[in-house]
């Protein structure tokens, strides 16, 4: 079974997150970023891909200062709304290092991400190609393809991309309508562990340039996405060297002339700086021979832990008890919502020892946590966030 | 198949707030909240149940004009958190018409509400029984219980409530801590449609009382919870009659003196209440000969959908174009999620004509929606509310 790791045994507490929790003792729930790591995070995935152009996700983690720190260190931004390019823009990042990722965009975001200096966009559909072409004119675009297009009548494709047929024929259509043509972009998906996902879009990149080649339209850059995991409990992701081998590997494979690289990561930059620090609200049993504890804790699905949704992830949590004596439990949010349960499918076990008043820290949750709060659900205030390093 | 609603034909928009969305024309995506229809169904749930005192959820719809619009009709509420406590009392409620419902809260967040004015509690586990005892002394209190009791070594029972045998077990001990004991309560499940199931949750209250009587512990209502439904597109609720009529000859069956009566609607009071104006971002398809086309809205399950996941919810659209010819989509929000799918299993159609920048109204989307919203998930601001009546 999962054991709870020993909060002294325990290397995943940096010293300076040690020392911020037992100086200034915050209050519960809030999350805690630990600068230096991002710094740290972005730096190794400059020195596995060195190649690349890093356009951070700021959907993974938009708080203004992991921004500030990204753009102090030279990184470029992904951005989702005009909401997020005002941000980066206050938080000192150039224009010209905005890309606008997000291919459902309104006519008039266009033109606002215009207006302000944005010249890279993302589309994958006919109808924001030609909104484009009008309010961001010239601008540089990529369109991205799903790796496994859909096929007629078959709705349940993926929200994001089209047919690689369909982003041939619109990257024609861009160039004809004077945007600059950067090329085919794809998204192996978010937290992807398997390094060999690359192949098969940058095939399909690779064949979509050599068409547009031939039809006189030049590609200039391909696009990866993110999609580059972190590490969770259940999860180890593959060193980011990994990746860059399977991805440089490719692209000599598949392009004749060398693309230049951009890559999107998010999580990979910001999962392991940052902890959640919770209180336990209640420990109880259904009844009074149940083997299992429900622990209720002050931070649920609706106030940052949105990605456990199915239990999609499954954090590394950590109590200050020794690990043994231990027993299985079911951990769930404090709300008076029924779907507000963390954990109950996904095996956990914590000590013995816990109690009401204890904390649980939960590991490696930079990303997508406190953006997801929500406003007062059950009025519940939005995940705080601290900074440290 | 399922028909998108005329907008002409349509009776489902109140006069009210046809003429505010005509003279206003508010920006997008907003709710708008008709505060006469809130009156209205709560005066329809006192004629249901006129021997019932009303304690409105107020996690449903927790905007402070609801609160103050049914403080004045003489509402009580129940409460999940100190966040609602000062929320009602800021909007005009007294102290002792608040009823702190969720089980799981701090001892600190108890002795809050006790200094707030707050004396009636609902509990469910033997911890927060005692930190009640502790910092709510003499209150009233109700301990909820499961209409089905897990049995020993399985975890998956619901979030809410413990064994029978194990409330009569802390109802006598509240008694002997001094708690003033209500009795028990249990709650169907929210949207609940079938008025037989409060049946057997009646039958288990009604024996815990006769078992509390028999051991000195008098008991003094019955709190029935929530869970009365609202019609959605493919869930028709009953008429709150048949409830009422459902519950009164459960209790005159299972009471052997007939209790005071609580219910605490949330849904039933606000969700035909209110509408939810979105923008049609973009419509495209996923190949040229792809059957379905994907509509992206400017709201989605991190902006107040929060109850499409698993597509529970299927909200009644409207259109103001002609319902058909129509065809078959999948409908999404406008983040850069991928899980931002609002409906791809459940069958919707809207008109071809449909473009961006139209409007699609989502009707009976009074509860459980604004207050779900992110704080700034991919950078797009929470669903504002407007209000009218």
């Amino acid at each position: 079974m999962h054991a709870v790791l020993d909060s002294v045994a325990s290397p995943d507490l940096s010293p300076r997150l040690r020392a911020f929790l037992a100086d200034r003792a915050p209050a519960t729930p809030c999350l805690l970023i630990d600068l230096a790591v991002v710094r740290t995070n972005y730096h190794a995935m400059r020195a596995a891909l060195p190649e690349a152009a890093i356009f951070y996700a700021v959907k993974a983690n938009p708080a203004p200062e992991v921004v500030r720190a990204l753009a102090a260190e030279g990184s470029a931004f992904d951005v989702a709304s005009t909401g997020e390019i005002d941000l980066c823009l206050a938080q000192g990042a150039a224009p010209e290092s905005l890309s606008y990722g997000n291919p459902i965009k309104k006519a008039a975001d266009i033109a606002y991400a215009h207006a302000r200096g944005v010249r890279r966009f993302t589309f994958d559909a006919e109808g924001d190609l030609e909104n484009l072409a009008e309010h961001a004119p010239g601008s540089r675009v990529w369109c991205r393809f799903l790796v496994d297009a859909p096929q007629s009548g078959t709705p349940f494709g993926k929200k994001f991309g089209c047919a690689p047929a369909m982003a041939r024929r619109l990257l024609i259509r861009a160039h004809e309508l004077g945007l600059a043509v950067d090329g085919a972009c794809f998204h192996v998906g978010s937290q992807h562990t398997d390094p060999a996902a690359w192949v098969a879009g940058i095939a399909e990149a690779g064949a979509i340039a050599r068409d547009l080649a031939t039809v006189g339209v030049p590609t200039r850059s391909l696009n990866l996405g993110g999609g580059f995991p972190a590490s969770y409990r259940d999860q180890q992701a593959p060193p980011l060297t990994a990746h860059a081998e399977a991805i440089r590997a490719a692209v000599a494979e598949h392009f004749d002339q060398a693309p230049e690289l951009v890559v999107e990561p998010g999580r990979a930059i910001v999962a392991t700086a940052g902890m959640i620090r919770s209180e336990v609200v209640l420990v109880s049993r259904k009844s009074d021979d149940d083997e299992y504890r429900w622990v209720y804790l002050d931070i649920g699905r609706y106030s940052g832990l949105a990605e456990t949704e199915n239990e999609y992830i499954a954090y590394r949590l950590r109590t200050a008890h020794p690990a043994t004596p231990d027993g299985p439990v079911v951990i769930a949010g404090p709300t008076c919502d029924g779907d507000d349960v963390i954990y109950q499918n996904t095996p956990y076990r914590l000590p013995m020892a816990l109690r009401a008043g204890d904390h649980v820290d939960i590991l490696d949750a930079g990303a997508y946590t406190a953006s997801y709060s929500s406003v007062s659900f059950n009025g519940f205030p939005p995940l705080p966030t601290v900074f440290v390093g």
